[in-house]
């Protein structure tokens, strides 16, 4: 059945039981309550809560859940009839440890956040070229700048990791003229990439890149990816964004790196612990800027859409979209 | 001729004396000089100069000057041969004056500084956008700064003027996801404006504009054109952003309108004096940012092919791309 056949209006009071219930549990549950109920899914009860300690009583009965991987988490026990749980966030590590249960299907939010890091990351690239915070010194000191900036036409920019993200940040770079390459597992399917590198490729992928962005999910084989190896690799010129996950880096490696002038800089939106603890490094790392997990937040009118179309798919029985792998963990 | 047919090379000497003189008159002399020399334009013999107060002997029988508009002015009395200018700027005000001789072909350089507009404008929006001076002083102040960065996507950007700069604006516009509207004396080419404005219209076109971008020449029509009832018109939102011309604003109206927070921010490259007096109001006005005319300097690499292109149309009697009409003043 799909949503469009759905008739819940308060003239056309439906006269038997919803066949699911979704249990919200987001810290925007009113907005992605209000965003689902306008779309009056088939057979589908809502329930939400803000937090996860304190759940309406029908919460128990819920098949569905939708919210925050930290808050589903904490749900969990007492969702004895959870089928499925689609996550309002990219990344679900949460949810992954094999110490909780993995008797239900997974989804997490995908193919809605690469307008958004590709703002971010081209900001910061832009950022860098026009030389924004040293014409704002300037200014601050009362001083005309004539210091010409540079551009990214005919720059390299290298993208570890080329799914729905490195997509979008592909496209954007080739629209500002740049030269693209890719490392990947082993997939070659951006045509906006110039150059694909896999494996043992890793260095000969770092080398002559002008921009190095990580756009990883976090899973045991992408940890690290960005170590003292891969940075020494990079020429002085380069500087590394990360909008992806902090899992990726080597974190002292890149700190070691900045600070000898091995490599121009880095802006860093995600770290192996946040908030970035007040005795870390990187607050008295030079060129390095730190932009606190911002890079592209969930937004409720962007994540809602992707749980409604996995609703129809749910109750028409076809396959979700952006279905976890437990193992893999993404 | 065709600059191909050219041979000039060492081994084969030209037996006869080249047709034309150029004379190059620029800060960037020799980086033109070699840039020109290296096509070997069939019958062109070339001098250069860094300033028009030491110009070689033989450029009084130049027939062609290529150069900034300020030393080709400065040149002009000297060169009574004449017969076209081609200015590596795009903005040749120097060369307007009534009282200045007018009997010779006038071009400029057009068609290669959309890219370069194109990444300071999209810089400047996606740092207010992104809040990349805030989260700066956030790092500065050692804070974790989780603030909501905001989104080009869905916003308003309007263009003053839409030739070749704005047009390259409007598809970066497209490519993040704005509403593009475009206020022109009458042309309507541009397929990536969603909505044309011209003449009395002026006030319309500003309302709702969460950007408003002038990339406009500097004519008596466009003089002032940003002014006190424009400014008023735009939402309290609205950032302006000024890579055109200095002459387009009333400055005194834009600096009340930023200092009682009328508006947003303004981010000015250009101005009515350069560089901007010490004592200008500019220097203590709130929200505004100043680039000090580096928006689309011009690049011998860049400019260097515009010459060579016309140059060869020059040799085969074609009309000259990019000339300017003395009257109209681009």
């Amino acid at each position: 059945m799909s949503a469009q056949s759905a008739n819940q209006s308060p003239d056309h009071p439906i006269t038997r039981s919803p066949d699911h219930t979704l249990l919200i549990v987001s810290r925007h549950a009113d907005a992605y309550r209000a965003l689902v109920e306008r779309e009056r899914l088939a057979d589908l009860s809502v329930v939400s809560a803000t937090v996860a300690t304190d759940l309406p009583p029908a919460a128990g009965g819920a098949d569905i859940v939708f919210g925050e991987p930290s808050l589903i988490r904490e749900a969990l026990p007492q969702l004895s009839a959870l089928r499925w749980a689609q996550s309002t966030w990219a990344g679900v590590e949460p949810l992954l440890d094999r110490s909780i249960r993995r008797d239900y299907i997974l989804t997490n939010a995908r193919g809605v956040f690469g307008g958004l890091m590709s703002e971010y990351v081209f900001g910061y690239l832009l950022a860098h070229e026009r030389r924004i915070l040293q014409k704002h010194a300037a200014q601050q000191a009362g001083r005309w700048d004539p210091t010409p900036p540079g551009t990214l036409r005919g720059k390299q920019i290298g993208l570890l990791g080329v799914g729905s993200i490195g997509a979008v940040l592909a496209r954007t770079a080739k629209h500002f003229g740049m030269r693209v390459k890719g490392y990947t597992r082993s997939s070659e399917g951006c045509a906006d990439v110039d150059a694909y590198f896999h494996g043992d490729a890793r260095l000969e992928f770092a080398e002559s890149l002008d921009y190095l962005v990580s756009a990883m999910p976090n899973t045991p084989a992408t940890r690290h990816l960005v170590d003292a190896a891969l940075v020494a690799a990079l020429p002085p010129r380069a500087v590394f964004v990360n909008p992806g996950r902090g899992t990726s880096v080597d974190e002292a490696a890149l700190a070691e790196a900045l600070a000898a002038g091995r490599i121009a800089g880095a802006v860093l939106d995600v770290f192996q612990q946040e908030p970035l603890p007040a005795d870390h490094v990187f607050w008295r790392t030079p060129n390095l800027l730190i932009t606190s997990h911002t890079a592209a937040l969930s937004i409720p009118a962007d994540i809602a859409p992707v749980f409604i179309e996995n609703y129809r798919r749910w109750v028409s029985g076809e396959p979700l979209q952006y279905q976890v792998d437990f193992e893999r963990g993404y």
